[in-house]
């Protein structure tokens, strides 16, 4: 790692940690006001305390929940999950907490890559940014962090660049062992949008933690990256490093079998079952199922990275036992995106009637570089088709919104802070979205208890916060079937379940895809972490975590402003039935407001 | 009137209303999907009840909170006040509610004109508009409403019309006695600030519900314009009418000469007086005092006034004792605007530091005849200074703005739906807006006081919910004055007891000039109310009154998905000291989020 370069007449607060600190829990505090860095002790309360459970902790003690998501009392939480850097399988994801831009409520957004793993290992709980620079400051920072400490540097060389070229050139500078998160043009120009990506370990900002605009806040503060090179860092420690390494090995093997779909396919099997069930997001959530849908299917997908020497089965992190990733090659054989996933192809694809997955893989890959998130801008492009900017299924047009964002006039602007913002302006009613933030690419109609979790998740139209998909039971009925999803019945007690199983994944740095939701996410927590602290945790303490992580997201929103008539699905999804199935979403009202007063009750 | 034309394929109601029905209390129900009018006698319940009593209480009845504003679950609910249409003087106001699509809150917004007389005097506690026609309906429809009854007409030929030009037609064919309730073509695109406009006797559309977007709603429903005759109408009825025409002559003779100020000049007097002591919306809501003050100031406007030959005094109804409305033609000598009054002059004039007063005037006129809110619109322009679209006190600039809007270009689009989302869109965070709506042109960093209005309001940022200015003092201190403005101390005790006044008058259909905000309001409304229905009402019952509305309008924004946490005055008001006087707004936040749990007790 460089050393500290004086830039202009700003001073950069160089803070080298001591020996004691190495070892210990501990919180980087980066105030951009002021430029200064410090370091504190962990409180004891944080012990157990990781990923999405940290910041949101953080944010409901420190941030004020009414301010201004872009002014200087916000505040950027970066916290790694409490296993990663540890041998715990698929344990590597990044927690990013701000209070959101686009909702105006908590949120935390996490991603993959090796991001975690580094910043864990260096013993960092959370990096904390706050405060933003005077308004006259027209400078871009980065910050670097190492075994040594950490320190601010100019970034501007950075500014106004492509993510990728942005991480070739960091790359090149710090290293290949050097993580990388940073904020594309979007982040810079604090679109709503903007993502936090994170390079996967071949350099690519292909990971985002992409939803409710954590970007926005990063650029808010003028920090355009963030490095973390965890070279010397001390080893993981366990209490008893057998057993959680025999644990993990155990898992890790238990996983790959059932996932070899996800390995081969990774998660954009889900437009072919979803299509088939009427739960896909069709042409602006209207049609259920998508008449093209083989032509953005996995297999499609699968035999056109074969055909063009791509990769079907990447991980984001060395080490993942599913390897749901992709690298995804264009017509030229040229590196096109990585990761073509389900979400970013549903929202793109079939929600805009886009069949050429070439353009949708462009799409991606736009969105990768310039650093937004993709699965606001599909919703965001739908409902602009639906306004009649451009038609369904019109590649060009799509392709002209782009430029005008790329060029950041009004007209680009007014599609950049989400498709609420944009519905707006544009006088469409038929805007899926909840608390400001669009769903995910499964339509609520009919994936009912997924409905639940868009309306009650304090992060907004957010399926990662209790993904009721298919053959996913909750704990509470770990050996029944959840109900069938078109059912109306019994889907808010189906949410509530996976809402605090994702929860648990959320705080120990799991990818979601590991757990699946069934009740061996809490068993496998408790365990590792007994292993790891020495003190014994049990599946019940697990869930009262969720619980209680839930509760204070519900608590800041309220405290911001947010009543529970807020917890409501869009009125078309509610009125207009879906052209597939003839679902409408009609889970009561009265379930989704009163969520959050029963079944959330901490016993421990 | 006219009889019915059957046009196109659709059929239109008509309402012929009894004997029976002539004479007694009744509402007025016109359902546009199905295209039928209804009449239904009044509940008992409503015998006291008008103005923005009667909206607030049939929008909570009837209103889903949760809905769409512009969807087909929301209602247009328009009252003329109780005492409209009686010899009491100035009391021709008429209110109309809905959901609003600017806050997504409940909205009053009313207007003075002789319309809420008509209607009040055929009997009319208010006329309701539901439901709204199918998507592919593209017609648009009158109400008209006489002695007789009520019925629907194509009003396809005054589509797309400015208001002006459409209330000379109007006018043309209803003829004099027609009093109008119209939209212009922001209406008819929805746009979140287009007002309904209610022609003055001159058959000028210069009165506005403007705030909320009320015009939207009218438009959501495709419904252009009201035309009320109440040639024939049976006389107002008062059970003492002799004391009631006493107390009204006597009033009428006691509001004159306090407010000579108001008769010569108009509320423009109080650029000067808000400028001098720093505060007036100045620069977006920065500096408080305006260097330029004396170009737009009441002399100013009245020597034009005189010079072109207009009128400094004009009544917006026959027989108003204040006439605060004035005449103001353009250097040609014709007539440019009705009414300059000073909430436009400060917002469009100060607050753009715009000092040619043509200009500003010029906007007025733009936004009267195309049908929005001037208030609304001057803080957009505000913002979109802020921003840099063009310069402060650009004049070309804000005229390019306008263009934009009447050729609805995304870009125009940007700017309709209020400052909170050109705000937005644009990267301002010096937004001045509560709750999605924009302040008036009193700074709250010098006027406390209307600061805890504006924060408190369920209608969002809104003067008129509770005005709290130099001099007026609220009723529990009416024998003394109130804090000074720029004391932190006891504003939000004031502004409790003027917005307690202040919905009494609202329910009473006074003009807010005509009360100032001293007990005055609830001892007249009792005397007079007791005069006319021969039941006896005391001051203290209207007080109940006042607090009954204020709590049914914040439960149902609170069943709408509003918490306490959006009782909130803009960041940067609290935190960027006003130029002029280096004040910011202090009054604690928790007595802003706590407001609603004391002082409204109901007690009879």
């Amino acid at each position: 790692m460089r050393s500290v370069l004086a830039v202009g007449k700003l001073r950069y607060s160089r803070y080298k940690i001591t020996k004691e600190e190495k070892t210990m829990d501990k919180i980087l505090r980066l105030n951009m006001r002021d430029q200064t860095i410090s370091c504190e002790t962990a409180d004891e309360k944080y012990q157990y305390v990781g990923g999405r459970y940290f910041t949101s902790m953080k944010l409901n003690e420190e941030v004020p929940p009414t301010c201004e998501p872009l002014g200087r009392h916000n505040k950027l939480v970066i916290a790694p999950g409490l296993l990663a850097g540890t041998a715990a399988p698929t344990s590597s994801r990044i927690s990013v907490g701000a209070k959101s831009p686009l909702t105006g409520g908590i949120k935390e957004s996490n991603a993959g890559g090796s991001f975690a793993r580094k910043l864990g290992s260096l013993g960092y709980k959370g990096v904390i940014v706050e405060e933003k620079p005077h308004k006259d400051e027209k400078g871009w920072y980065m910050l670097l962090i190492d075994k040594d400490g950490a320190h601010l540097e100019s970034a501007g060389e950075y500014a106004g660049l492509d993510n990728y070229d942005a991480c070739g050139l960091l790359r090149k500078r710090f290293g290949e062992q050097a993580g990388i998160m940073i904020i594309g043009v979007a982040g810079e120009r604090q679109y709503s949008t903007a993502s936090c990506a994170v390079a996967d370990d071949d350099g690519i900002p292909c990971r985002h933690a992409g939803r409710g605009g954590m970007g926005a806040v990063m650029g808010s503060k003028r920090l355009k990256c963030i490095i973390v090179d965890a070279t010397g860092a001390p080893d993981a420690k366990y209490v008893d490093r057998e057993k959680f390494t025999a644990h993990s090995t155990e898992w890790y093997k238990e996983l790959v079998a059932p996932r070899k779909g996800l390995t081969q396919y990774g998660t954009v099997a889900n437009i072919q079952a979803m299509s088939q069930i009427g739960a896909l997001a069709v042409r602006n959530f209207s049609l259920g199922s998508y008449e093209d849908y083989e032509k953005i299917n996995h297999e499609t997908i699968y035999n056109l990275i074969m055909e063009r020497g791509g990769n079907p089965s990447h991980a984001c992190y060395k080490g993942c036992a599913i390897r749901c990733s992709n690298v995804y090659n264009g017509p030229d054989g040229k590196h096109l995106t990585s990761s073509l996933e389900f979400e970013t192809t549903a929202l793109f694809g079939a929600n805009l009637c886009i069949s050429d997955i070439d353009t949708v893989a462009g799409l991606d890959r736009f969105c990768d570089g310039f650093g937004m998130d993709t699965m606001e801008m599909g919703a965001t492009f739908g409902v602009a088709m639906e306004a009649g900017l451009c038609q369904f299924g019109d590649i060009k047009g799509v392709w002209k919104m782009v430029e005008e964002i790329k060029n950041d006039t009004v007209f680009g602007k007014a599609l950049v802070h989400g498709c609420t913002v944009a519905g707006k302006i544009l006088g469409v009613l038929e805007v899926p979205a909840v608390k400001g933030q669009s769903l995910a690419g499964f339509d609520p109609r009919t994936i009912k208890g997924l409905g639940v979790t868009y309306a009650t998740s304090p992060m907004g139209g957010d399926h990662t916060f209790g993904n009721c998909l298919p053959g996913r039971p909750g704990y509470r009925e770990c050996n029944q079937n959840p109900p069938p999803t078109t059912q109306k019945e019994g889907q808010a007690e189906w949410s509530k379940d996976m809402q605090i199983l994702v929860a648990v994944c959320d705080a120990m740095g799991f990818c979601m895809l590991a757990v699946g939701g069934v009740l061996a996410t809490a068993e496998h927590s408790a365990q590792l972490l007994s292993f790891k602290f020495g003190k014994e945790f049990t599946t019940d303490d697990m869930i009262q975590m969720g619980k209680k992580m839930i509760m204070q997201e519900v608590e800041f929103n309220r405290r911001a402003g947010f009543g529970d008539g807020q917890n409501r699905i869009p009125e078309f999804i509610m009125e207009t039935p879906l052209a597939s199935n003839g679902e409408v979403y009609d889970v009561p009202q009265s379930e989704l407001q009163n969520f959050h007063y029963s079944g959330f009750e901490v016993t421990a």
